[in-house]
């Protein structure tokens, strides 16, 4: 007979009990392999259980390889190369581990930078550091309707699987947007991805291997950094001027490089350029884009705040200007709505879209279909144009209240971006003031803000603070800008 | 005066036909840099149009790079790099290209198998080929409740950024559902992915690199051998048997390889493996796991029709054994419920989901907050189980349904399968009958069925064809089987 009892008063199922006793009896080896066990039949009785109860427990023991048995007969302990660890599901019990995941990691990416701080965070801080669509003007109610209208049409199209390129209608509505910046496309120049920083993930796939290199602007878009080392790349930077990329610059390099050190790609960020905010002029454009035609490398632009041109007049992408297929223009709806439904999109040549299409396919199947389909619905609506005239007049006053606040509490020495739009604004510090200093009297001060070194490849000479605008309100603004500058003004104070 | 007329009763608006005259006069040589324009004071009336229509007019000439003006002067005609070129958004004007994309491309996958066909096309062929969970069962009503409910609580978080690793009680749900098969873990084990493909494309980053070896079954989920051609890796395959991966073939694999040949790691699917719909015994998953602890090959374990085990006795998972950290298992709702929202998940040691959570935050920021939402609001209301309630009563039947269509049909010579779950069976043709004679009768019987070379790296010595019940119904797999049966026979007959 079985050394088993079962506690009815206790918390645990009696064929949890069961098994667990079974099991600690062959661990022990007081069990072992082939001994029969009572059939349910008659264990059930001697433990006061219904027979069901023991079948239950008899049958979880098989599942877990302590048992066989053959239909018909009895239930024996099974001969086991090694003993499974049955793991609770708050207190995992784990042996020596056999693979160091540090060591065998081949695609790892070195030290990151921390992260931005997640949603919701709660802090009285003044938050400069967060750029993306401010969830408190979240249109969480259009957003609903358009869910609601997306999953009443169509019997489960929503919830399957769309195409690679992207939920068809959506594709058709960004040619349009794009048509609405001047560089139209048609359906077959766009694929839709899981945002901005999954686009330029496909395009680095697309067109680069390890070891080579891309030509960025100087500071640039610190994830950026981040995805060329993912992919085993280097950084060719190209130091930005009050006008945008220096193209004196880029053409030496562009004109110097050896030909097995010829850059893959440029990588640029024409409007509200993070982090600097700038804009570059047509002039700009078009001798950038000249240049890159000249010697035939790709542009990427990266238009991620394209719809937040809230002051004075647009100019159009580069894209606009690409009548010879040489710009993969990189757009997103995540920096200025509902940036957790991940939708992004590539505009570029059809046979570049092609390319981009297969690899997204082979590597996450398709994108999310009820989060295109809402984007569809959210722009095909007008809601998305609704949205915009709103957060425009919010950002505009924001903007506003940011300048305003810096000119009034900056101390001597510091300088600092005049953005037309964008959420960003670069202050430089003055020279011999660090990073490092101003992180703990900011801290102490209670702002956040992202600090200029993540922004470059090389550690630029001066020290640098992006501010962002994105998810703080006017009062937050000056009482930010007060901080900012007492916190600066103790920094540079002399003696 | 300019040489322009307004044709107010072109479809065209006024604006955009001074526009393009203007364009047209500065392209053909008539107007020149520095060329001033009226003011619109002055062309307004001339024209006999509002002021501010010109205005509008001038400012997208201005945003076209055309004209130049500074505050309260004339406009000028700007000195032009080049041309802008206007595309209409259906009739896209290029030049020559300066970048031939499929040479440039080197991420670039080799060709491709032609994808499934897409999600709603019509055809009164049977189609055996789509595996997915079917639309025709998909719980649109419920998860339009969860939707719901997700947006209605917390003011927009559900719109906004999740953690990279994935929603937090996403990863708590999903815990306790790998506890439910016997495979505990803890949150911090737990990394959501955009869907099963998404979660391999990860792990291959993190484990391996360019010219790599990859140890897969064979035949093996087809879009894996894409997936390691995008990564640049060799497949080393080891032969499917009737009881799964021939052990004593992986033994001599892995005891015999050079070590610079040394495997990074071994791709199983143990339960209704795909294409063979094949499971695993509990001995089985004990020796591979203990061979690959041996040798320190790191196991991916691909449980995507985990939650389809609808006849017999459960096999628990390889990851439930797995006391030394060896396993990353591979989980997805899309096999079974909305394919259409991407959710999948890796279960895996802490440190691994630590370096697999920074590679996705680099390579796509973060997961759709939205869906995951809805994943973990349709777990939590206990509407999943409902769920595979239903839909484990309803393949039952369906495979019932083929095995016995098959039995009924299938002419001398042909073998198949008898998976106890899941949704696929595989069939062996008989010796000398080729895949691509029977392509031609099967489409021409109404037939659609994925043929067996796709599941290969090697071309196997027979043809095989796989059979998914996916996405047909009870009277349809009893039409396919007659039209297959028939097919078969004709291919078959002598003579």
């Amino acid at each position: 007979m079985l050394p088993i009892s079962i506690d009815t008063r206790a918390g645990m199922p009696a064929y949890r009990q069961i098994c667990n006793q079974v099991m600690a009896l062959v661990d022990e080896g007081r069990l072992r392999p082939g001994d029969r066990l009572p059939s349910t039949r008659v264990l059930g009785p001697d433990l006061g259980l219904h027979r069901s109860t023991v079948l239950r427990a008899y049958e979880e023991l098989r599942a877990l390889g302590y048992l066989e048995s053959r239909p018909g007969s009895y239930s024996t302990i099974r001969r086991r190369s090694r003993h499974p660890t049955i793991r609770s599901p708050t207190v995992p019990v784990r042996s020596a581990a056999v693979i160091d995941w540090q060591a065998v990691a081949v695609g790892g990416i070195g030290e990151l930078e921390s992260p931005a701080h997640p949603a919701g965070e709660k802090s009285d801080a003044v938050d400069f550091e967060r750029l993306s669509a401010d969830p408190e003007l979240a249109p969480d109610e259009a957003v609903r309707r358009c869910v609601k209208s997306v999953l009443l049409r169509g019997r489960g199209a929503a919830l399957d699987y769309s195409d690679a390129a992207g939920w068809p209608p959506l594709r058709e509505l960004l040619a349009d947007r794009m048509a609405s910046h001047g560089a139209a496309s048609v359906v077959d120049e766009i694929v839709v991805t899981a945002g901005a920083q999954h686009a330029l993930d496909l395009i680095l796939r697309f067109l680069t291997q390890r070891g080579d290199r891309v030509i960025v602007e100087a500071p640039t878009y610190g994830l950026f950094h981040e995805l060329l080392r993912l992919h085993g790349l280097t950084a060719v930077e190209v130091p930005m001027r009050d006008v945008g990329m220096d193209l004196d610059h880029l053409e030496r390099v562009l004109r110097d490089g050896a030909p097995g050190l010829r850059p893959r790609l440029l990588y640029t960020m024409p409007s509200f350029h993070n982090p600097t905010g700038i804009t570059t002029d047509q002039n700009h454009r078009e001798r950038l884009l000249l240049l890159c035609e000249h010697h035939r490398i790709p542009v990427v632009e990266d238009g991620f705040e394209e719809e937040m041109k809230y002051t004075g007049k647009g100019v159009l992408p580069v894209k606009s200007m690409d009548s010879r297929g040489l710009v993969l223009y990189v757009g997103t709806f995540s920096k200025v709505v509902f940036p957790g439904l991940r939708v992004g999109w590539i505009a570029a040549p059809r046979e570049a879209v092609a390319s981009l299409t297969d690899i997204q396919r082979v590597s996450s199947y398709a994108g999310n279909t009820l989060a295109q389909a809402t984007a569809a619905r959210f722009c095909a609506g007008g809601e998305f144009e609704k949205y915009l005239r709103r957060v425009h007049r919010i950002y505009r006053k924001r903007m506003r209240a940011l300048l305003e606040g810096l000119d009034r509490e900056m101390p001597e020495g510091v300088v600092w971006t005049r953005p037309r739009g964008g959420y960003m604004v670069w202050l430089t510090l003055p020279p011999g003031l660090g990073e490092d200093e101003m992180a703990v009297r900011l801290a102490e001060a209670g702002v956040k803000v992202s600090f200029g070194r993540r922004y470059f490849g090389e550690t630029p000479a001066r020290g640098h603070i992006r501010l962002s605008i994105a998810c703080v309100n006017e009062a937050e603004i000056r009482t930010g800008c007060r901080r900012l500058g007492a916190a600066l003004a103790a920094a540079t104070r002399p003696g």
